[in-house]
């Protein structure tokens, strides 16, 4: 996936407060007007995402599983044990996805949007990996991976009781003191070989101290074409049936040598029928099913948009760089894959929150929520909702702007690093629990591993990512405001953006490992055009994260907290918390969907790739690789190859392994269908669709495509 | 041209006050980083536009000739006789472009960006001209065109006087006097079959009545497949060298008939060679170049930056529609490409306007309008220039939702003619002089041509406009403001959409003919989806339009007709007016340029059309059509086919003839390179270039490839 919407700063709408891509999508979508108008009616009778869930719907916590709800809706006792063999079998890709382990040499398994980050860092002109596909002839082929990190949850704890125990009177400054706190938890369980990283659930009502396993050698082992991972293009995005090889394998190692991993999954010899129960095991980025009407009204009409708009932009101007030479695809094709992935995703989210209907659920829900027998509590209840929208109120003010100033640095990895590089010396000297969160102890390894990234810098890609959000932030504030004069220094953003990425000694990793060890007076006195313009950023970056983090933040933390407790006592353990780009289990069956009257069957088949290909003659990213084309004879036509199934997913899931009652892998998550955008706020049952590869059409294309012998064995057994 | 970004209400950085296709831009281009910031760096010393014009630059009025400064430069004298015949064998096509008569028969020559608008009319599902091309057999095989209307220049008079001397003391006063005067002298000039429009020049400081002959029986004679006229798509848009063939024929009818034409433009034999002095007969659209510092500084932090966030969302929104399948794509690609060209141009011109130096030279222009030995004038110049700085905070406050609100109807050509017909009720029964400008006596013809097109309204293109046009205006206001709630009218952008458009009856010409001679009251009554969604749409817009006319327009064109009164005084008639989509002639010589110290030469081939395909093989829009492939070995390699020129042009010359001293077609311009952008602001001679189709390379392709022998015939006359 390409960072086209990551972030280097907190995601304050979910309130993290971590260095964590945001809103991770996987979810490819077309924005199809059709069916997002059957999926807009459809929506009938929004569900209160805060009461008891109905069947299928939930991102659940492995340690707090929906044992009853499993039992109710598939007839299966979830054991303590699978629950654990399935946790330490799924990872997490730092990058922004999930996998798996499935095999005992430590082979990841996720799908080609997760792995196509490295696919890109790890081509060259002379060997185009999105073009060609890989597979390493043996172990020592494995190509390893530049900045790639990959997480198992080793140990969960409640330490709720703590970072809330330092209970102060006003927002700010509790916030603070559970900054602290977290900070000191997270550093205390980075012991033992593991990393403590402390996981804000609830929006603030409960916090889990999640250890985690790491791993920063991965290789990469496998990877299909692009066109056969995303055959289809922007068209089929979203769409159903689908046709597509979305898969890649890595393998992760310690001290040189395959991890020999006690917990994987092993494949399921005949995969999965209609209507089989399965579960996916991920980690969902983000979801704001809990978030009061007010908080989604800032969404629909300030968040969203804003994104929209930079987005649409930057995705315009890279399909022109793109265009350019077979250079510039090469290197810009991640990027713009990312950014259209986003803007679509966002899209059908606005979409969802624009019609009212979703809203009006919501203002029952904060109604239900205010609910009370009891006066005082009943006042008490709408002074929350009430604290939570006068936040809003306030991020209104702000969000843009610093969406803006923030989008400089994360469109330009080599200013990201840089701006890094410049901030870690005036923050790593500071008391634990007074920097920001990326530089805290426990966090620094991943900060620095981003840092030292010895990613190649291509300069002309560079050069235009740069210009575009230079440009953007020019319009946003007026080429006259003084924080924009300082940053473009006195020269248009095409030039400026130049200069820095010409004129800098900040593509040599040791040159960004010596500044991040200068004194601040020493940076401040840099001359390199990066440093200069990273000075320029950091200022008002920091100032507008500031307001979030003591004006927004804080108000909503404690509101929200408010709010869990008293969901907590009314509804018990039958609630679960938002997405938070940790370990989740869903839940559901394979199943299609009615669309308009007409019914969406569950799987498609190989043959059918062809058959579409046929059908859309010429268009773009309609045609099969050659690989493909040579085997359209051979393969078994009717092998299943992609299927949709009722698990509740959402951006982050990228990359999740299916699995059946047994804990065996019968597919690969790698989309969900446009209904289901709207499950950021609210899932629909009847419509709500997971979209994943086979486990069957994975084999029989690695198999015959691909005469991935080797690996086939090492995923079957045989 | 697509209507991607046509109003229907003023533009009021020009503030024509007519209902006038805006920024009318043909040149497609490629926002190439390396040619835009070599294109940046070129700009070293920008001159101070409204000082004496350097040699090639300028936009002149036929009326006002360049005779010195073309002797000067060109060596070349030109006549009375000249000058009447060329003008009165140039068209303006009224859905934003220009063109020539080339034949004793009416036959109109023009580019198929103008053309394309059309084309895409006269298609069907079984007669896709995009696709196959066209080419009448016979006169009677001609297509009709449904709504195209094409104006020749006949009579130009001059009526500052009159129009100014209704001198009141508020400019808002004087505002409506001369919109009264106008309206008054545009009527009395709409006699003898002509039609009269007053052109405001030099942003308010002359006044000129043009009487055109207008034509509205247009028919298609020739047009080649898209793949010729657009080959190489958008990664060759704004780049040179170019291989497009980008012409099409149009014939203009009187009663039934081939218009004979007194003056037309004869083809000549050998065509131009390089450095060779051409003029340029057209009628470029809006520049800028007399504007003050905080004007443009306005169209930079607001205007473009708004535009572009707009066009952007649409682009990326039209590309996923065209995907969808071939019916769509045929139906929205005029609309895409539009939006491409227009998001293309703007970016352009913000990079332009980005550059510190290009402001830098207009504070330079404004000091030098204020410098007089005189201190009362100089203080009066200083307040002219304070004025219009006023003006612009005021336009700063309204123009992103005013933009967002005409965009409804903007997108939705089904809403634009539901909403003229809404207002033609309300207006046309009002006094002439208090109408809205479309709605005056001269321009009403026009509007109604408007207004009864038989367009063909394709439901799901027209919902998918709606819907993007809808989404986008909420989220500048917020889904709960009380305008939003009206206009959506409790449901989601799409619902709406697809309720308004399913519903309405105004998809006939004959309802929305109807509904223009309804009562208000009637009106107010419909229950027609699409009439309520005007309904709703006409309050905010008219609101909105009218602050723009009364507290922006009338201080801005006070104030420039003061700096327009100083500035003839001081330099004559050396000034020539910024574009205002009247005609005008440029020239220049046929020319390259030098682009990072390399030279750029000033033709291509047609034989270089298939080297460049065989170079980028397999990328989209590189493919060219059938009829070009079985002809590769048959074409005369070495004929000149693109060439580039020093002529001073802008959006909406696209189509415009270059002709010789002779006054003989020598090619037909459809592009500028990328240079050429800023010149909506300063004309840079060094590198800004306009791009033509060479008239031997049109000759060759019709011949060899279209056999399109009696069309060549008629051209030529052999």
């Amino acid at each position: 996936m390409g960072d086209g919407d990551r972030t280097i700063t907190t995601d304050s709408a979910v309130g993290s407060g971590l260095t964590r891509p945001e809103a991770v999508i996987p979810l490819r979508m077309l924005h199809s007007p059709v069916r997002a108008f059957l999926g807009c009616v459809a929506l009938t009778a929004f569900a209160v995402a805060t009461a008891p869930a109905p069947a299928d719907e939930g991102m659940w916590l492995f340690e707090k599983p929906p044992l009853d709800a499993v039992k109710g809706s598939l007839g299966i006792e979830l054991t303590p044990k699978w629950l654990e063999h399935v946790r330490k079998s799924a990872v997490r890709f730092e990058n922004g996805g999930s996998g798996s382990i499935v095999s005992a040499d430590g082979l990841v398994m996720t799908n080609h949007h997760v792995g196509v980050d490295m696919i890109v860092k790890l081509s060259t002109q002379e060997r185009d990996l999105l073009e060609t596909g890989f597979l390493a002839a043996t172990r020592a082929d494995e190509l390893k991976c530049p900045d790639l990190e990959v997480r198992v949850l080793w140990e969960v704890s409640d330490v709720t009781a703590r970072v809330l125990a330092t209970g102060s009177s006003s927002p700010a400054a509790a916030q603070a003191a559970r900054k602290k706190a977290i900070a000191d938890i997270e550093s205390e369980g980075s012991a033992d070989g593991l990393v403590g990283e402390v996981v804000t659930l609830y929006q603030g009502g409960q916090y889990h101290l999640y250890r985690y396993k790491s791993f920063t050698d991965v290789r990469l082992v496998f990877a299909p074409e692009l066109k056969a991972a995303y055959f289809g293009g922007d068209t089929d995005n979203f769409e159903f049936p689908r046709f597509n090889l979305y898969c890649c394998f890595f393998r992760i190692y310690e001290q040189g040598a395959p991890v020999q991993a006690e917990h994987f999954l092993k494949w399921s010899a005949n995969g999965a029928a209609d209507n089989e129960p399965i579960f996916v095991a991920g980690h969902p980025g983000t979801t704001r099913r809990a978030l009061t009407a007010d908080h989604l009204r800032f969404i629909r009409d300030v968040d969203h948009p804003t994104r929209l708009d930079a987005m649409s932009r930057m995705e315009v101007a890279m399909q022109g760089f793109c265009g350019r030479d077979s250079e510039s695809a090469r290197t810009g094709i991640d990027d713009l894959l990312g950014l259209a992935n986003g803007r679509k995703a966002y899209t059908g989210q606005l979409a969802g929150l624009l019609d009212p209907r979703l809203i009006a659920s919501k203002v029952l829900q904060d109604e239900r929520d205010a609910l009370t027998t009891d006066r005082a509590a009943g006042a008490a209840n709408r002074a929350t909702l009430a604290a939570i929208a006068e936040a809003q109120s306030k991020h209104r003010e702000v969000f843009a702007l610093r969406y803006a100033v923030d989008l400089v640095a994360r469109r330009s990895p080599l200013l990201r690093r840089t701006l890094l590089a410049v901030r870690a010396a005036a923050e790593r000297s500071k008391p634990s629990g007074e920097q920001l969160a990326e530089f805290s102890d426990a966090q620094w390894p991943s900060t620095q591993l981003d840092l030292v990234s010895p990613e190649p810098v291509h300069d002309s890609l560079e050069i235009e990512r740069l210009t575009q959000a230079l440009t953007l932030l020019a319009g946003r504030r007026g080429g006259d405001d003084p924080m924009i004069v300082a940053i473009l220094a006195g020269k248009g953003p095409r030039e400026r953006a130049t200069e820095a990425v010409i004129g800098t000694a900040m593509k040599e990793v040791a040159a960004r490992e010596s500044l991040a060890e200068a004194s601040t007076d020493q940076i401040a006195d840099s001359t390199d055009p990066m440093v200069r313009l990273a000075l320029a950023i950091d200022g008002p970056s920091r100032r507008l994260r500031n307001i979030v983090e003591t004006e927004v933040e804080p108000a909503e933390r404690a509101a929200y907290a408010a709010l869990a407790d008293l969901r907590f006592k009314r509804d018990g353990d039958t609630v679960y918390p938002d997405a938070t780009f940790s370990l989740r289990l869903s839940f559901g069956r394979i199943q299609g969907w009615q669309d308009g009257g007409a019914t969406v069957p569950s799987f498609t088949t190989l043959g059918g790739t062809f058959a579409r290909m046929d059908d859309r003659k010429g268009q773009k990213d309609f045609d099969l690789p050659p690989s493909w084309l040579a085997k359209r004879d051979t393969i078994a036509k009717d092998t299943p190859f992609n299927f949709s199934c009722t698990a509740d997913i959402i951006g982050g899931n990228s990359g999740s392994p299916v699995i059946n009652a047994a804990g065996e892998v019968v597919g690969l998550i790698f989309d969900g269908n446009i209904q289901s955008l709207a499950g950021a706020f609210v899932y629909e049952p009847a419509v709500n669709r997971a979209v994943a590869v086979d486990s069957r059409g994975i084999i029989e294309a690695l198999q015959i495509i691909y005469n991935a012998n080797g690996l086939v064995k090492e995923l079957t057994g045989h």
